[in-house]
Protein backbone atom coordinates (compact mmCIF):
# COMPACT_ATOMS: atom_id res chain seq x y z
CA UNK A 1 0.00 0.00 0.00
CA UNK A 2 1.38 3.46 -1.02
CA UNK A 3 2.25 5.79 1.95
CA UNK A 4 1.07 9.27 1.90
CA UNK A 5 3.67 12.21 2.64
CA UNK A 6 3.29 11.49 6.44
CA UNK A 7 2.37 7.72 6.19
CA UNK A 8 -0.87 7.94 7.31
CA UNK A 9 -3.55 6.88 4.98
CA UNK A 10 -7.66 7.41 5.35
CA UNK A 11 -8.91 3.92 4.80
CA UNK A 12 -12.64 3.74 4.28
CA UNK A 13 -14.01 0.08 5.55
CA UNK A 14 -17.42 -0.86 4.84
CA UNK A 15 -18.96 -3.78 6.27
CA UNK A 16 -18.25 -4.86 9.65
CA UNK A 17 -18.54 -8.47 9.39
CA UNK A 18 -14.95 -10.69 10.91
CA UNK A 19 -13.07 -9.70 7.41
CA UNK A 20 -13.71 -5.87 7.92
CA UNK A 21 -13.42 -5.66 11.03
CA UNK A 22 -10.20 -7.56 10.86
CA UNK A 23 -8.91 -5.27 8.27
CA UNK A 24 -9.99 -1.95 9.97
CA UNK A 25 -8.60 -3.17 13.15
CA UNK A 26 -5.62 -3.97 12.20
CA UNK A 27 -5.41 -0.88 9.48
CA UNK A 28 -6.13 1.47 12.83
CA UNK A 29 -3.52 -1.00 15.05
CA UNK A 30 -0.56 0.42 12.43
CA UNK A 31 -1.68 4.19 12.25
CA UNK A 32 -4.15 4.79 9.64
CA UNK A 33 -6.95 6.48 10.12
CA UNK A 34 -9.95 4.49 9.51
CA UNK A 35 -13.87 4.94 8.93
CA UNK A 36 -16.36 1.82 9.49
CA UNK A 37 -19.32 1.89 8.08
CA UNK A 38 -22.52 -0.99 8.83
CA UNK A 39 -26.00 -0.99 7.90
CA UNK A 40 -25.89 -2.94 11.76
CA UNK A 41 -24.26 -1.41 14.39
CA UNK A 42 -23.96 -4.32 16.39
CA UNK A 43 -21.32 -5.68 13.63
CA UNK A 44 -18.76 -2.92 15.54
CA UNK A 45 -18.60 -5.31 18.17
CA UNK A 46 -16.05 -7.33 16.32
CA UNK A 47 -13.78 -4.29 16.09
CA UNK A 48 -10.71 -5.02 18.43
CA UNK A 49 -10.82 -2.97 21.67
CA UNK A 50 -8.15 -0.83 20.09
CA UNK A 51 -9.65 0.44 17.20
CA UNK A 52 -9.43 3.89 17.32
CA UNK A 53 -11.29 4.96 14.01
CA UNK A 54 -14.74 6.11 13.82
CA UNK A 55 -17.83 4.00 12.85
CA UNK A 56 -21.28 4.86 10.52
CA UNK A 57 -24.09 2.71 10.37
CA UNK A 58 -25.39 3.33 7.41
CA UNK A 59 -26.39 1.84 4.26
CA UNK A 60 -23.20 1.92 2.19
CA UNK A 61 -25.31 2.12 -1.39
CA UNK A 62 -27.03 5.47 -0.32
CA UNK A 63 -25.02 8.03 -2.02
CA UNK A 64 -25.20 9.68 1.71
CA UNK A 65 -23.90 7.83 3.68
CA UNK A 66 -20.62 7.24 1.64
CA UNK A 67 -20.76 11.34 1.28
CA UNK A 68 -20.52 11.10 5.24
CA UNK A 69 -17.79 8.12 5.44
CA UNK A 70 -15.93 10.93 3.31
CA UNK A 71 -15.32 8.44 0.28
CA UNK A 72 -13.90 11.11 -1.91
CA UNK A 73 -11.11 11.66 -0.05
CA UNK A 74 -10.33 8.12 1.23
CA UNK A 75 -6.77 6.74 -0.03
CA UNK A 76 -8.34 2.82 0.05
CA UNK A 77 -11.64 1.77 -0.06
CA UNK A 78 -13.05 -1.83 1.21
CA UNK A 79 -15.67 -3.03 0.09
CA UNK A 80 -16.25 -6.23 2.20
CA UNK A 81 -20.24 -7.14 3.06
CA UNK A 82 -21.41 -10.75 2.50
CA UNK A 83 -23.06 -10.11 -1.14
CA UNK A 84 -21.69 -9.80 -4.50
CA UNK A 85 -23.89 -7.71 -5.90
CA UNK A 86 -24.18 -5.48 -3.01
CA UNK A 87 -20.42 -4.96 -3.46
CA UNK A 88 -20.49 -4.27 -6.61
CA UNK A 89 -22.82 -1.26 -6.44
CA UNK A 90 -20.78 0.41 -3.79
CA UNK A 91 -17.78 0.00 -5.97
CA UNK A 92 -19.34 1.64 -8.09
CA UNK A 93 -20.96 4.29 -6.64
CA UNK A 94 -17.29 4.88 -5.06
CA UNK A 95 -15.54 5.23 -8.24
CA UNK A 96 -18.45 7.20 -10.28
CA UNK A 97 -20.14 9.29 -8.07
CA UNK A 98 -16.59 10.15 -5.81
CA UNK A 99 -13.51 9.31 -8.51
CA UNK A 100 -12.35 6.95 -5.89
CA UNK A 101 -9.26 5.47 -7.34
CA UNK A 102 -8.38 2.32 -5.39
CA UNK A 103 -11.72 0.07 -4.21
CA UNK A 104 -10.89 -3.21 -3.40
CA UNK A 105 -13.86 -5.58 -2.91
CA UNK A 106 -14.31 -9.20 -1.60
CA UNK A 107 -16.47 -11.19 -4.24
CA UNK A 108 -17.40 -14.86 -3.34
CA UNK A 109 -18.96 -15.78 -6.61
CA UNK A 110 -15.48 -16.39 -8.97
CA UNK A 111 -17.57 -16.15 -12.03
CA UNK A 112 -17.92 -12.40 -10.78
CA UNK A 113 -14.24 -11.07 -10.48
CA UNK A 114 -14.01 -9.84 -13.89
CA UNK A 115 -16.91 -7.91 -13.80
CA UNK A 116 -15.41 -6.18 -10.63
CA UNK A 117 -11.66 -5.93 -12.69
CA UNK A 118 -13.52 -4.74 -15.75
CA UNK A 119 -14.18 -1.88 -13.54
CA UNK A 120 -11.07 -1.24 -12.09
CA UNK A 121 -11.79 -2.47 -8.91
CA UNK A 122 -9.17 -4.93 -7.59
CA UNK A 123 -11.26 -8.68 -6.73
CA UNK A 124 -10.26 -10.18 -3.25
CA UNK A 125 -12.14 -13.77 -3.98
CA UNK A 126 -11.66 -16.22 -0.65
CA UNK A 127 -12.86 -19.21 -2.84
CA UNK A 128 -10.05 -18.71 -5.39
CA UNK A 129 -7.71 -17.94 -2.60
CA UNK A 130 -8.61 -21.25 -1.05
CA UNK A 131 -7.81 -22.70 -4.79
CA UNK A 132 -4.75 -21.71 -5.05
CA UNK A 133 -3.60 -22.57 -1.27
CA UNK A 134 -4.79 -26.47 -2.23
CA UNK A 135 -2.91 -26.34 -5.57
CA UNK A 136 0.02 -25.79 -3.97
CA UNK A 137 -0.30 -28.50 -1.66
CA UNK A 138 -1.64 -30.79 -4.69
CA UNK A 139 2.01 -29.86 -6.87
CA UNK A 140 4.01 -29.91 -3.66
CA UNK A 141 4.49 -25.79 -3.38
CA UNK A 142 2.45 -25.34 -0.21
CA UNK A 143 4.22 -22.53 1.62
CA UNK B 1 2.77 -32.60 -0.81
CA UNK B 2 5.35 -35.85 -0.19
CA UNK B 3 5.50 -37.94 -3.15
CA UNK B 4 5.70 -41.52 -3.17
CA UNK B 5 8.43 -43.49 -4.77
CA UNK B 6 6.87 -43.44 -8.43
CA UNK B 7 5.16 -39.93 -7.69
CA UNK B 8 2.05 -40.60 -7.81
CA UNK B 9 -0.37 -40.25 -5.48
CA UNK B 10 -3.83 -41.39 -4.59
CA UNK B 11 -5.80 -38.53 -3.64
CA UNK B 12 -9.54 -38.20 -2.59
CA UNK B 13 -11.59 -35.17 -3.40
CA UNK B 14 -15.27 -34.84 -1.58
CA UNK B 15 -16.99 -31.76 -3.04
CA UNK B 16 -16.91 -31.23 -6.23
CA UNK B 17 -17.82 -27.89 -6.44
CA UNK B 18 -15.74 -24.95 -7.85
CA UNK B 19 -12.83 -25.55 -5.51
CA UNK B 20 -13.44 -28.97 -5.45
CA UNK B 21 -13.65 -29.54 -9.16
CA UNK B 22 -10.50 -27.23 -9.58
CA UNK B 23 -8.19 -29.45 -7.04
CA UNK B 24 -9.08 -32.48 -8.63
CA UNK B 25 -8.49 -31.71 -12.33
CA UNK B 26 -5.16 -30.05 -11.42
CA UNK B 27 -4.23 -33.08 -9.19
CA UNK B 28 -4.97 -35.57 -12.34
CA UNK B 29 -3.44 -33.22 -14.49
CA UNK B 30 -0.07 -33.71 -12.74
CA UNK B 31 -0.33 -37.68 -13.10
CA UNK B 32 -1.90 -38.35 -9.33
CA UNK B 33 -4.89 -40.56 -9.27
CA UNK B 34 -7.51 -38.71 -8.04
CA UNK B 35 -11.16 -39.86 -6.78
CA UNK B 36 -13.80 -37.73 -6.35
CA UNK B 37 -16.94 -37.64 -4.76
CA UNK B 38 -20.29 -35.68 -4.51
CA UNK B 39 -24.38 -36.41 -3.96
CA UNK B 40 -24.85 -34.84 -6.77
CA UNK B 41 -23.98 -36.42 -10.09
CA UNK B 42 -24.45 -32.54 -11.99
CA UNK B 43 -21.25 -31.86 -10.02
CA UNK B 44 -18.84 -33.21 -11.99
CA UNK B 45 -19.73 -31.06 -14.85
CA UNK B 46 -17.25 -29.01 -13.03
CA UNK B 47 -14.71 -30.99 -13.76
CA UNK B 48 -11.98 -30.16 -16.51
CA UNK B 49 -12.55 -32.62 -19.65
CA UNK B 50 -8.91 -33.88 -19.04
CA UNK B 51 -9.96 -34.82 -16.26
CA UNK B 52 -8.70 -38.66 -15.75
CA UNK B 53 -9.34 -39.59 -12.64
CA UNK B 54 -12.95 -41.77 -10.73
CA UNK B 55 -16.04 -40.48 -10.12
CA UNK B 56 -18.31 -41.97 -7.44
CA UNK B 57 -21.71 -40.45 -6.58
CA UNK B 58 -22.78 -40.84 -3.15
CA UNK B 59 -23.13 -39.41 0.40
CA UNK B 60 -19.64 -39.26 2.04
CA UNK B 61 -20.94 -38.71 5.53
CA UNK B 62 -21.91 -42.63 4.56
CA UNK B 63 -18.96 -45.40 5.66
CA UNK B 64 -19.90 -47.30 2.65
CA UNK B 65 -19.01 -44.59 0.19
CA UNK B 66 -15.92 -43.65 2.10
CA UNK B 67 -14.77 -47.75 1.96
CA UNK B 68 -15.92 -47.62 -2.06
CA UNK B 69 -13.71 -44.23 -2.14
CA UNK B 70 -10.95 -46.33 -1.00
CA UNK B 71 -9.88 -43.87 1.55
CA UNK B 72 -8.02 -45.95 3.20
CA UNK B 73 -5.37 -45.86 0.73
CA UNK B 74 -5.72 -42.48 0.04
CA UNK B 75 -2.40 -40.21 0.21
CA UNK B 76 -4.52 -37.42 0.83
CA UNK B 77 -7.76 -36.77 1.51
CA UNK B 78 -9.86 -33.26 0.43
CA UNK B 79 -12.85 -32.30 2.38
CA UNK B 80 -14.42 -29.52 0.37
CA UNK B 81 -18.27 -29.86 0.63
CA UNK B 82 -19.70 -26.38 1.49
CA UNK B 83 -20.58 -26.71 4.89
CA UNK B 84 -18.43 -26.62 7.73
CA UNK B 85 -20.45 -29.78 10.12
CA UNK B 86 -20.42 -32.15 6.92
CA UNK B 87 -16.82 -31.67 6.39
CA UNK B 88 -16.31 -32.25 10.18
CA UNK B 89 -17.90 -35.46 10.27
CA UNK B 90 -16.42 -36.77 6.95
CA UNK B 91 -12.85 -35.79 8.00
CA UNK B 92 -13.59 -37.28 11.78
CA UNK B 93 -14.92 -40.79 9.65
CA UNK B 94 -11.75 -40.67 7.46
CA UNK B 95 -9.60 -40.53 10.14
CA UNK B 96 -11.60 -42.41 12.90
CA UNK B 97 -12.67 -46.04 10.61
CA UNK B 98 -9.95 -45.65 7.92
CA UNK B 99 -7.18 -44.10 10.13
CA UNK B 100 -6.52 -41.84 6.93
CA UNK B 101 -3.69 -39.42 7.80
CA UNK B 102 -3.45 -36.41 5.86
CA UNK B 103 -7.13 -34.87 5.55
CA UNK B 104 -7.35 -31.24 4.41
CA UNK B 105 -11.11 -29.89 5.25
CA UNK B 106 -11.77 -26.44 3.86
CA UNK B 107 -13.69 -24.50 6.97
CA UNK B 108 -15.56 -21.50 6.28
CA UNK B 109 -16.13 -20.30 10.12
CA UNK B 110 -12.80 -18.82 11.63
CA UNK B 111 -14.32 -19.78 14.62
CA UNK B 112 -14.32 -23.40 13.31
CA UNK B 113 -10.58 -23.88 12.71
CA UNK B 114 -9.54 -24.87 16.10
CA UNK B 115 -11.61 -27.87 16.24
CA UNK B 116 -10.53 -29.23 12.94
CA UNK B 117 -7.35 -28.89 13.77
CA UNK B 118 -7.31 -30.46 17.24
CA UNK B 119 -8.28 -33.43 15.88
CA UNK B 120 -5.16 -33.14 13.02
CA UNK B 121 -7.73 -32.08 10.09
CA UNK B 122 -5.86 -29.25 8.39
CA UNK B 123 -8.10 -26.40 8.02
CA UNK B 124 -7.84 -24.22 4.75
CA UNK B 125 -9.93 -21.11 5.64
CA UNK B 126 -11.24 -18.97 2.40
CA UNK B 127 -12.01 -16.23 4.74
CA UNK B 128 -8.67 -16.42 6.73
CA UNK B 129 -7.02 -16.28 3.37
CA UNK B 130 -9.11 -12.99 2.66
CA UNK B 131 -8.21 -11.93 5.44
CA UNK B 132 -4.45 -12.65 5.46
CA UNK B 133 -4.35 -10.93 1.70
CA UNK B 134 -6.13 -7.80 2.67
CA UNK B 135 -3.77 -7.00 5.74
CA UNK B 136 -1.36 -7.68 3.12
CA UNK B 137 -2.64 -4.45 1.47
CA UNK B 138 -2.58 -2.87 4.41
CA UNK B 139 0.35 -3.03 5.73
CA UNK B 140 1.97 -2.51 1.76
CA UNK B 141 3.04 -6.25 1.86
CA UNK B 142 1.33 -7.53 -1.25
CA UNK B 143 2.69 -9.81 -2.69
Amino acid sequence: MKKSSNGNLYLVVIGCGKVGANVASKASAIGHNVVVVDKDEKAFENLSIEFTGFTISGDATEKDVLLEAKVDKADYIFVLTEDDNTNFLISMACKYYFAAKNVIARVYEPDNIKLFEEYNVKAISPTLLAIEKLSDIVVGDEK
